[in-house]
């Protein structure tokens, strides 16, 4: 990873973290054990790859800081709500995520049930109080970009697709659909809320359409990469268990294209990304990067 | 109940049936499980008393009748949610309501888990998604209010206190305190929606706290009402069993008061709902008949 892009990892990380924990910091009249299973769930120490994106897309638009942060801060609230859902045990009952007991373990199932409904309700509080700099208009169309991204037609409908092609065999089309949903929609929703702040006279019709199909491929490498550390990966590594795809009966591009072929897919998806790029006039630099550090990657 | 509040019930209720369910009959590309589990949540025969309370706060202030079909639908749609969620076996453990199955006994739990979450985010993807007659300001402060009652600090802070209560005696400012979020916030927000659909020329701050003061009483009273009703309800009326606050352990008005005190308080409480209407000009007797029923049913 070039030093460049690890600092603005760690920029967007530390700038998300504080906007949500902001939020928590202040007296919230409620059970506490519950707020501290929220907190705790929004704490999960990920890449914050959502919020990264929905940075450098706005930047690229000259979008006000502030307006990067509550965006940011309410898409990263929706992936971790639904990483605390998925969990539960009459979802993917995992019990460790990025090294550490998942919500339910740590708190309880009713805590993580409550945690993640609040984590989603908070994601549209964050959108929704903030005085964006840019029009109302805008801002209601955030609101919508994340709630299509987020529901049956999105995240959800994914993760319900996931569950249903659990332990049997599905075609290469259908586990793309599963992805293109489950994961793929947030992505593209966080580029699509970083045009949304952009200031409205720096975006182009082009430079938009090519960072969206950036977002699509890069979205589409990672869930490859994903798949290949699966197999490949190191435990200790991944923060999860090496293997529990395939434990836990799903498709995966290995399994379905091989291992060398999935490699492969994930570098052409890559390569489209950069090829997207260079369609977008302005300095694309640390996204190049990124895209670069998704098929390198090792957790 | 009133020939004319029937009817009014009756006219909430499919027009808000209309607005949720056409957005299942649009061609939904997601997984046919998700789908009817999340249709079979919120086709759930409820009174559908928040959206009554959006349509008759809306109409005292000239709401436009599209505006109030989707404010109404949104809240229904995190009302339905926060009881397939509620009803779960880690939460309140229920397989019955309103003489149905409840969701995760119909489907099973990661369906209703799913289910909730993606209703859940319906509701904000009707408020974003609609264009209102009100301003884009009203529209999104429709969303901050839905988002800041369903939250931590609302809904979902009130379920987590009745959890935390349950096994244990609690005080009457406690279970008030319950009650305020989880139930309460909801049904102020009902108001609170209909407030902000209405022309802003006819919207009085004298009739605004007026109908907030009777949304507050009115809410607790239903509640009040509610845990009389599950001492001396009947359980092929009530659609669930008659007792379960007390098989749950759970704090109740009669434990606490006594039932006749119980009965009292919320005779009080409708007294001051019917008090603050007289400050309203405008026709609220469908708001004083709808006070009137929630002490008198029996179900």
């Amino acid at each position: 990873m070039s030093a460049k892009l690890q600092e603005k990892l760690l920029s967007a990380k530390t700038r998300v973290e504080t906007t949500v924990l902001h939020y928590f910091d202040n007296v919230i009249d409620t059970e506490e054990n519950i707020k501290a299973a929220t907190r705790y769930s929004i704490e999960n120490g990920g890449k914050r790859l959502r919020p990264f994106l929905v940075y450098c897309t706005g930047e690229l638009f000259g979008a006000a800081p502030e307006d990067l942060d509550k965006a940011a801060a309410a898409i990263e609230c929706v992936h971790s709500y639904s990483l605390v859902h998925d969990d539960l045990p009459a979802m993917d009952d995992d019990e460790l995520r990025r090294g550490r007991p998942t919500c339910h373990i740590q708190f309880d199932e009713a805590a993580a049930i409550l945690a993640g409904d609040a984590l989603q309700t908070l994601a549209f509080e964050l959108l929704s109080e903030h005085q964006f700099a840019v029009s109302h208009h805008a801002q209601i169309k955030m609101i919508s970009a994340l709630a299509k991204a987020s529901g049956l037609q999105g995240m959800v409908g994914g993760q319900a697709l996931d569950i249903a092609a659990t332990n049997r065999s599905i075609s290469i089309d259908e586990l793309e659909r599963i992805h293109k949903l489950k994961t793929g929609a947030l992505l593209s929703c966080a580029v699509e809320l970083g045009i949304l702040c952009g200031n409205p006279e720096l975006v182009t019709e082009q430079a938009c359409n090519a960072i969206r199909t950036y977002g699509r491929a890069i979205g589409l490498a990672f869930q490859v990469r994903d798949d290949i550390l699966d197999v490949e990966g190191d435990t200790a590594v991944l923060g999860k268990p090496q293997g529990s795809d395939i434990e836990h009966n799903k498709s995966t591009y290995p399994a379905l294209l091989g291992l060398e072929q999935a490699k492969e897919k994930a570098e052409q998806l890559i390569d489209e990304a950069l090829d997207a790029l260079t369609k977008i006039d302005g300095d694309t630099e640390i996204l190049a990067d990124l895209a670069k550090y998704i098929i390198d990657r090792e957790y």
